[in-house]
């Protein structure tokens, strides 16, 4: 086969459902778009022929997931537009930014932060030309992209980030997106764990999305290599009702991802009605959904003979050199016209109105997510007065107290002066009590939806004290919880905080760029309070030893807000 | 009840079945001298009645994982001496230490490497008196602990290094003990995963034992309050064979461990016995055993009417003032005594037969095992010619190569040196490729047992490349394979190695701690080649720069080996 037939494609064949049809119309606009920002330095909208010089320098970024986020992109704007909920996007696999910033462009997010981007054909040339370009933007979703609080560039966090949004915000809905690479590091694997601390009641629904379109940069997936029975096995014994959309045909898994999303939406709807009604009992069976795509779905399935799409070929760029190579010129103008770029847009180059029809409006539309911008809709901590939690000392060395004791009772006037305003939180690995803060007992408790025996103590449905064996996720909640405007404590023994030492990292990167953007409003600072120094470990030894963490902050710019 | 009744105490009622009995006797003497451990300076055998002036001035240890633990070192035992086979054991809950001291006191693993401990009175009354003692041993598993390779201080690595240990030793059986309370960790969560580079043919396989005794230090635990059918889920999902081994009761649980140990002894066997005559069709359904016993199991159920056994009081020092309370004394002693020591050790302190009959001789008792001391089994690498990887450059400014490109050659022989001796490996988060070390692929692959396609590149059943997307398990695995006397490098992105970082340190200082103990032997070093530096990044942004490793590095002092 010549490889610009168009049997090396994908087929776009119409769709008679004009429901169906819209969704896949503002799909194939992203998927353009999304190409488009790897490739083009203008002619963004193939109004004339691609020539050479169109073609960047130098070709930066990744193809093989962003077809499978600007369709969950595209299904998910297509729900809000119907139910008019509030919904924050979390998307694991940041390195697919253009197939997010396309859809961004399209539903207006991106114009509505951005003028130079307005959704017209300038805009469309800015959009393309700036992508991985100096003075542009990255390849991953950094703090210049509206409605993201995630960056995806360190793996892992995802949806424990996700589930510390939903935190305390009942009608927001988290949808996630892991995909099937992050799914096997550490910090996400835990995560699934999450539920069992979320009440349906008072904290908003996460919808993890585990994408599984088969590769890392060069090998398989696990996940993705997994039969569905075992798929559906931990996601079962995780507490999660799976739902599988797999397939290669786009009206196929439009079809699929339409139900599954109305499923999913309804479901957790019930379970938050039944909650929020008769009260919790246990942990609820959330929704996910397991979505089975080919890697780079829709680029060239072969080039000079070599299978590209649905391998880790189409990980990054699919053609490597069209600036050099004619033929491949042609292969990837090819590819472009395959989305039939005519039918999409208008001679302005504004989207037509039947993939506009799919799109909410306002701070609805993903990209305008108030919530990702934590910031503006923060609400000040009320603080107790310090000198009330001093310790009187009428004569040197006469008096003994505890430092964290009375921190403590600190930290239990914080839970309460701000009770009301449900804002505040205190996360750690299952050492409150060791570390001397019981006095948050007083007023507040641990979260636990699980079962409960009568010796435990300190659990309840509505605590407010997450703790959880995981470093990790103590910080990915943490760091959710405050990139959506709230507050609150990190305690932790000094020597094990290393094991999070690279997220907080990750986390001042992520506020030191919000900080140089004047639409990002400042978000409430991480509080670290370390203990069991490691010139205090009685028995415990030399692995309680490791004052590290204190090294990598040291390391920040004072400059940072919050650090 | 009076808290002396036996009745406050589990039932040690005599058992019938020899077999079962002599198991019973060897762990009533380890939960007695594991007790012991937390409480006594002298008397460890309680000749005497015990008085206040016997107890330890400051108690520090944790009594909850301890019976756990010495049950399963028991059957273990049992099994090495029956079938005569190899293991390795790692202990996930480290602080749980006493309870693994006690055994290897009573096996004579101890005695063998250090003389004051010698089964006998004197050195049953030095055991208990070092033990969080100042110039004795801390509360882990750390160095001075024969057999093991593995602290358990900072949790989540026992499986990895588990199956880091296990690969190409192909007698060996690893048996992982991991903590309820280590499971909620990500790279824990994540290192479930392993088999699926496991090749059964030429590695070892990894028995891994999930201890459900319900609590951390004062919260329950998500992986216990699961049900079993929920365990089960994952367990399959995750490609295990699981065996649920429940109980209170000493003789069920006896015969029920005894039971599922021979099964998966056995199960394992064949399993390994059919991918060497057969070959490899596929990921194995490994067996694996869950352990259900409550948290400090067979201490004092209450005290002072409050409940002790099976809550998280008892994760610690189950009974805190015995020195100045003398009810609690009493209780105490009742508590040692409800173990029956009279029926267990001889006038001179040493075991009665029966205990000991479940032991193996020499190298084959666990505390013995010479895998754990790595540096007394490692083989020299044969390395390449450095010279024969250079560019020549005639003149300065002329010839362009890239530096990874060269070290892929070098590793490639590196590979090929050593294939007949099989202990090198290339440890990476599935960088291998994009970090230009391709050429090692022209003699080896990715280790994959999972299903292939044909569009698949360098994947093999005997591949030597582990890649994996977590950090975390290419370290854990990597620091297993080193700690038993194998050599490796682990390539990897700067900014992301920062992920491992902690247990590199950790790693570090249990080196230091081996260097000070004249039979412990320098392990191979763990190697690192860093790239994608933080200086250049072309277009993946701030999140992918980086350099807080070195920085970690640079803490540690030059004298520690391999570091």
């Amino acid at each position: 086969m010549a490889e610009t037939d168009a049997s090396n494609f994908t087929s776009h064949a119409p769709i008679d459902d004009p429901d169906l049809a819209a969704v896949d119309a503002f799909w194939r606009a992203s998927c353009f778009l999304g190409a488009g920002q790897l490739y083009l330095q203008t002619n963004a909208l193939l109004k004339e022929p691609l020539t050479a010089d169109q073609i960047k320098p130098r070709l930066l970024g990744h193809w093989g997931t962003q077809p499978g986020l600007s369709l969950i992109y595209a299904h998910l704007t297509r729900l809000i537009r119907d139910h008019g909920d509030e919904v924050l996007l979390v998307v694991g696999p940041g390195h697919g930014a253009p197939g997010i910033l396309a859809c961004e462009f399209l539903d207006g997010s991106l114009g509505g932060t951005y003028k130079e981007l307005d959704t017209d054909i300038i805009g469309a040339n800015n959009l393309v030309q700036r992508f991985s370009w100096p003075g542009g933007v990255p390849s991953h979703l950094t703090p210049d992209t509206p409605g993201s609080l995630h960056e995806g560039g360190e793996l892992g966090y995802a949806l424990s980030h996700a589930y510390g949004a939903a935190l305390d915000d009942p009608d927001l809905l988290v949808a996630c997106i892991v995909g099937d690479g992050e799914a096997e590091t550490g910090p996400l694997a835990a995560s699934w764990m999450s539920p069992k601390f979320m009440n349906p009641a008072t904290d908003g629904a996460v919808l993890p999305i585990l994408h599984l379109n088969g590769y890392k940069l060069s090998g398989p997936t696990i996940y993705a290599r997994m039969s569905d029975d075992e798929l559906i096995d931990v996601a079962e014994g995780f507490g999660y009702e799976p739902r599988i959309v797999a397939g290669d045909e786009p009206e196929s898994v439009h079809r699929q991802m339409w139900d599954a999303l109305e499923w999913a939406d309804g479901r957790r709807k019930e379970i938050q009605s039944a909650a929020r009604a008769e009260g919790i009992d246990g942990v609820p069976t959330w929704p996910m959904i397991c979505l089975r795509t080919p890697k780079g779905w829709t680029c060239p399935k072969e080039i000079d003979g070599k299978a590209v799409e649905n391998t880790f070929h189409s990980h990054q760029i699919p053609i490597t050199d069209p600036k050099t190579n004619p033929e491949h010129l042609a292969l990837l103008e090819a590819w472009l016209r395959s989305y039939r770029p005519e039918e999409l847009f208008d001679e302005s180059g504004r989207p037509l109105d039947e993939a506009l029809s799919i799109c909410p409006a306002g701070h609805l539309r993903l990209g305008m997510c108030e919530k990702a911008n934590g910031g503006t809709v923060a609400v000040d901590l009320e603080q107790p007065d310090w000198q009330e939690h001093c310790v009187e000392v009428p004569e040197p060395g006469q008096v003994r107290a505890e430092g964290t004791r009375l921190a403590g009772g600190y930290l239990r006037d914080v839970f309460a002066l701000n009770s009301e305003q449900r804002n505040f939180r205190l996360f750690c690995p299952d050492e409150t009590s060791s570390n001397r803060l019981d006095a948050v007992y007083d007023v507040t408790s641990r979260a636990w939806m699980d079962p409960m025996v009568d010796t435990d103590e300190h659990l309840a449905r509505d605590g407010r004290v997450m703790e959880v064996l995981s470093e990790h996720m103590c910080e990915g909640w943490f760091e959710g919880y405050v990139l959506t405007g709230r507050h609150g404590i990190f305690p932790c023994y000094e020597a094990f905080i290393t094991i999070a030492a690279s997220m907080v990292h990750q986390h001042a990167k992520w506020i030191e760029q919000c900080s140089k953007l004047h639409w990002r409003k400042p978000v409430p600072s991480l509080n670290f309070l370390l203990t069991s120094h490691c010139w205090r470990q009685d028995h415990n030894g030399f692995s309680h030893q490791g004052p590290g963490f204190i090294d990598t902050l040291l390391n920040f710019r004072s400059s940072i807000p919050g650090c």
